[in-house]
């Protein structure tokens, strides 16, 4: 084995670390070639490329008949096809990077390809139709969210749909057990109210069809129609209440939550494993990067990567950070200073990146260094101390408090109008404040997310204002798109009041930590909204119109003489409808919080309800069950476990080398994303002696959501796995996958 | 010490161990004489006697005005005072049985002589009053609920209330900041909606008042009034459908999943520190009865217990358990045949007596002993072979589905009337067959609830059947309840087909396993809705009235013409409403399904929203939320740990005793109620030896809710915990309660 690491291999090192980090799991060539194409693959442009066509492509259907805005047909095709054409672009250029065999076993890329095809054939149908004019369906449109999940940067939403269907047959044995209770409380219904001659307050029959009764229970679970359905019954006599009182208890209350237990514990169950492998493929692929940079400085002795090595691989991964950090994660890994580290130091490499360690430059104050005897006078001294004080947050939070009453009350009041000018300059005057007593720089630096929110909102509020008051001034005419601007804006500025409250900051800190895997829900919503958005328009579409003139008399009725003197005119549903994608996706969601779609039965057919039910089940029974689940695991974890063992360690280096931060108001939650004014060196102490740079670690923040993932796992993986995984494979003489 | 142990030894040391057992914690007075008191205090007949004048203290709301049934106010106070004596006699045996220093610093005691006192003074102020005509209320109504939780008995209420009280503070910061982010959506919605002339289907201005839609967007939260609230906006544009969906979002999914997650997360963490509390008390109480019974066999030996005694005591604390029964719990306690058991083993006593044992006798059947000529020939030992063949059973499943079929046509028609005796002979020869091959004790054996089940439904169906002919055809005249009798009895006869599957059957023996925790909660319940009852009795009752006759024209607006034209009219709502304590109760529960309240708040103030409100954050954000909690966790517990320490020494010492009874079907999850027909000897095989008695451990059941409890945290409980106590408590010489 020849000792010096070549440049190739130095590409090679750092493309296994860099996919160790982001957790890809993908079987690349190893050929220098092979390696150039794949780091053009994952490059962040050709990324965000491939993201913006698939957003271009399932907007198609703002433009798509039904149409929100009306395109030609010969439009939207061209858009669909460049869209196409993109995708297999990156499909070939995949297969050029994953070698031939491996490309043809992977589900995803046939799932991409036959979806591309459909989507083909689907189009020449429709064109073909539509040129002689018949009526044609584009029934390939629901295949869109496909690609959304089966692009190799999809792997979040995969897993997501694997967790789910991984639960499905636990679930699924509850649910028949949930509709057998339903039927038979339905047959019961029946049987007891069917022959009574009651009426619902329509005047129609209650309780006399089986098929209805069951579907009015259903609802019922959802609580959409309580307590209409109960009336009629309890109004003939209240020993029926009884009945419905033990339905609501069994099927709403027992039964949904043995599906958010039933939910819960098979997505902890599966997602578990899966982060266990997950972590095992991470190792794996360190320990190829050791084999490629691995050298052995005596005859017989461990195999080790020297610091030389080290550092030119890990400039290649990430070349953002900065040599000192660099350094501080090298002596984190070489403990003992030996200039060289072993593999199971190594491997911890992956790990050691993606903790955030945020560098802090004590730079001292530029008006320190531009005139010092004015910013060291005792007049400047002491501002800096007032503001420095805790009653100075205090008083501007009065302030805040005294703003928001000033925001309720009408603001046509001259008096009124003017204040909001006074607030902006006191505002404005706080942020000033701030940058004469802090360093700019680190007054803006990365993960001072509150001074950034404000110092925009501020000014923002400021632009807006003033051009809303020429606006005024000059034509009398104010713009009602600016001054919805303004009002949002200044009702924003308010927010700012719960970061002075520790314990409510510990609770939006856990929220944006979990916001990252939330996102993932909502892609999984999206694709799961889409299909159905598909499906409901081509079902439902103009059965149900909305008149925007208030004097049509078809206005009361929906366009729809079905729905005359039904409740889903009388209360104004019409615009509830899926006449368009943007419709539709509003319906799909208040269906999602309460299930009413009696209007749609009425306009089409009785079995229109299917749908509904369906898209309930889904929605509401499986997915938000588990988007609950993930939201209880993530709190009990920000509850009961403590910094991971490697976020401890690189603490422990900062704090040896005495280069750590003094926090002076712990969180005892999280301080992710508090702001950091106290902790700096301001330039009123230039006497004190601290080092020039400082290392804080932003500790419960996650660069990545595997990483949170593999967090909230942590205390059940396996600490000996990686060994195992070492003896597996060897000497790592050959690093291919074949032995994978 | 004397070496031979009195009678008055044997029942302290049998109340200690009963104490255990029930994991009752009082700390009586040690006299022969307080003992008895004790064991007359803690005897079925007086707990009976208790919860009969709890309940009828409780429902004397019925009879009270506003009244269900109405009477004489003479009569109610006279029971009413019947029932403080009841509570009063109860309290001073009580104080009999412990020391009067315990007494007095318990504040249960304290909580209960002020709620006697407070009644007694507002029941003459109310009498004094009614006698002069004046306008009183009975303000004491509501302290009623208290006596059900401070009574001795309700330690599970009181554990309830405890873990919601400490999850309060957490839940607390929360809700703050959930009430923080409504309020800054009102005051975005003011700010957008208030000035665009917007008007609701009422046309009543919309969103112009701050209050207003601060309510409106918490019932949005509670999704009772989704989408209605949101359409006026929608209708005007679809950009303002963005703002409802962010607020949504944020607040009906993220922060009910983060309410769910604290009051999980707090009230487990409660819950377990209770419980290992619990653990250590039942240890420390099993201990002070082997102090009253240990002998030292020789000089310098170990404290031990002997057999003789130790069935002298388990004799006195389970009378009805079988000798062969205590004979295996002592050998299970004995492990090594010493004829005595020290500390350690003496005090798993408590445990083992929770398991329960089914002691199964494997007779012949009485035929066989009869004639046995005819019971063993060969169509008669067909016969036996067919019923317990594994086709009966589905033949058996088919003839219910195409019952339920039958049930659910139209029993008009002749031959589906008729059809109902065929499927009663049907049923009947069921259970007749099963008579004929499995001993008939053993088939109506305690645990066998499937037999009991069908033997009682299929019975009452018969006597109901024949009594609605009867009468059909004598006077042609068809009682109604007689008729929903049978009808529900038919039906409940379909609930057999569950049994049947495995996995069905698993589910719902979970079920039925939470069950007495359930009640807990059931009890819990029963105590806010009634202080809210009262509550709403005294604001609302009678400002909403249901009228019988459907012509009186005072039925459009409930009799109140406030409610003229309001939805609540509209939609027949006048049965929901504070009448009476019946009404009450239904209209609560309708609350908490969806929180509509509307009408109330129209025919009395505005104000009225509070009371809502305040129950809506009480019952659902708060118990719901530990009911769920609750829920999830016994599921959690049934997926995950496996019978018990205890419970696997004493199955291993049957199984040594080669006393087991095989199981042909064993159930992943639970056994707890299946039936046994297929485990015993039925008397076909009179060649097997098998031994004439057998043991089966009904192992997932728990006799008292604490025992499940105790297994909930099993996993988390310090197994060393008892040592710990043993060292504090040092030799047990004096079995006071002065050291604790």
């Amino acid at each position: 084995r020849v000792e010096v690491v070549s440049s190739n291999d130095f590409d090679l090192a750092a493309v296994y670390v860099s996919d160790a980090q982001y957790n890809r799991n993908i079987y690349f060539d190893t050929s220098p070639q092979a390696v150039r194409l794949y780091l053009l693959y994952n490059h962040w442009l050709s990324k965000v490329l491939l993201y913006f066509f698939i957003l271009l492509d399932l907007s198609l259907a703002i433009f798509e008949e039904p149409a929100v805005f009306s395109l030609p047909i010969w439009a939207t095709m061209l858009v669909e096809l460049l869209c196409l054409l993109a995708f297999t672009i990156r499909l070939v250029h995949y297969a050029k990077v994953i070698p031939r065999d491996k490309f043809w076993k992977d589900p995803k890329n046939i799932c991409i390809i036959v979806t591309l095809m459909l989507t083909l054939v689907d189009m020449i149908i429709y064109g073909a139709l539509k040129a002689t004019n018949c009526y044609g369906v584009r029934w390939s449109r629901v295949l869109r969210p496909l690609l959304l999940i089966n692009v190799t940067e999809g792997r979040q939403l995969r897993r997501a749909f694997r967790s789910i269907r991984n639960a499905l047959p636990q679930i699924f044995y509850v649910f028949l057990l949930f509709m057998f209770s339903v039927l038979i409380f339905s047959l019961m219904a029946l049987k007891l109210l069917g022959k009574r001659g009651l009426k619902t307050i329509d005047g129609a029959p209650y309780f006399t069809n089986y098929l209805e009764i069951v579907f009015d229970l259903y609802v019922l679970v959802t609580t959409a129609n309580s307590p209409d359905v109960m009336m009629p019954a309890y109004n003939a006599s209240f020993v029926f209440a009884i009945f419905f009182i033990v339905y609501i208890l069994i099927n709403t209350y027992i039964f949904m939550s043995v599906f958010l237990a039933v939910v819960y514990n098979n997505y902890k169950k599966y997602l578990k494993e899966e982060v266990r492998q997950l972590v095992r493929a991470k190792r794996h692929k360190m320990a190829r990067a050791f084999a490629v940079l691995q050298e052995q400085r005596e005859e017989g002795g461990e195999l080790v990567v020297t610091q030389a090595n080290w550092n030119q691989v890990v400039r290649l991964v990430r070349p953002d950070i900065s040599n000192a950090h660099r350094e501080l994660l090298w002596s984190v890994s070489d403990d003992k200073n030996q200039g060289s580290i072993g593999k199971v130091a190594f491997v911890q490499l992956a790990d050691l990146l993606n903790i955030e360690v945020i560098t802090l430059k004590s730079r001292p104050h530029p008006l320190h260094s531009l005139c010092p005897a004015f910013y060291l006078s005792a007049p400047s001294r002491l501002l800096c101390r007032i503001v420095q004080h805790r009653a100075f947050v205090i008083v501007y939070d009065l302030i805040i408090l005294v703003n928001a009453v000033f925001i309720g009350l009408d603001e046509e009041n001259p008096m009124i109008a003017n204040s909001e000018w006074v607030f902006l300059a006191l505002y404005l005057l706080e942020i000033l404040l701030k940058l004469y007593v802090f360093e700019p720089r680190a007054f803006f630096s990365r993960h001072s997310f509150w001074n950034w929110f404000d110092t925009i909102i501020v000014i923002s509020a400021l632009i807006a204002t003033i051009v809303n008051s020429a606006m005024k001034s000059s034509g009398g005419y104010t713009s009602r798109q600016i001054l919805d601007i303004v009002f949002i804006l200044r009702v924003l500025r308010l927010i700012r009041v719960v970061d002075s409250i520790q314990r409510f900051r510990a609770i939006i800190n856990t929220l944006i930590r979990i916001g990252p895997m939330i996102l993932t829900f909502g892609q999984l919503i999206i694709v799961v909204y889409y299909v159905f958005a598909m499906l409901g328009m081509e079902l439902f579409k103009g059965k149900v119109k909305f008149f925007e003139d208030p004097n049509d008399p078809a206005k009361a009725y929906c366009g729809n003489p079905l729905l005359k003197d039904t409740a889903f005119a009388q209360l104004n549903y019409c615009k509830n409808n899926f006449n368009n994608v943007v419709s539709s996706f509003i319906l799909l969601l208040e269906l999602t919080v309460v299930n009413q779609c009696s209007g749609f039965a009425t306009v089409t057919h009785i079995s229109a309800r299917i749908f509904f039910v369906l898209f309930h089940i889904l929605v509401v029974i499986v997915i938000i069950n588990i988007f609950v689940a993930f939201v209880l695991e993530a709190f009990f974890v920000e509850y009961s476990v403590d910094k991971s063992d490697l976020q401890t360690s690189l603490e422990r280096k900062i704090e040896e080398l005495e280069l750590a931060v003094e926090e002076k108001m712990e969180d005892n939650l999280v301080n992710a994303m508090e702001t950091i004014d106290n902790d700096l060196g301001t330039g009123q102490s230039p006497t004190a002696n601290k080092p020039s740079l400082m290392f804080k670690i932003a500790s419960k923040r996650y660069r990545t959501v595997d990483a949170l993932l593999q967090r909230m796992f942590e205390a059940d993986l396996d600490p000996e796995d990686f060994a195992e995984n070492d003896d597996q494979n060897g000497n790592f003489a050959n690093p291919t996958f074949s032995s994978v």
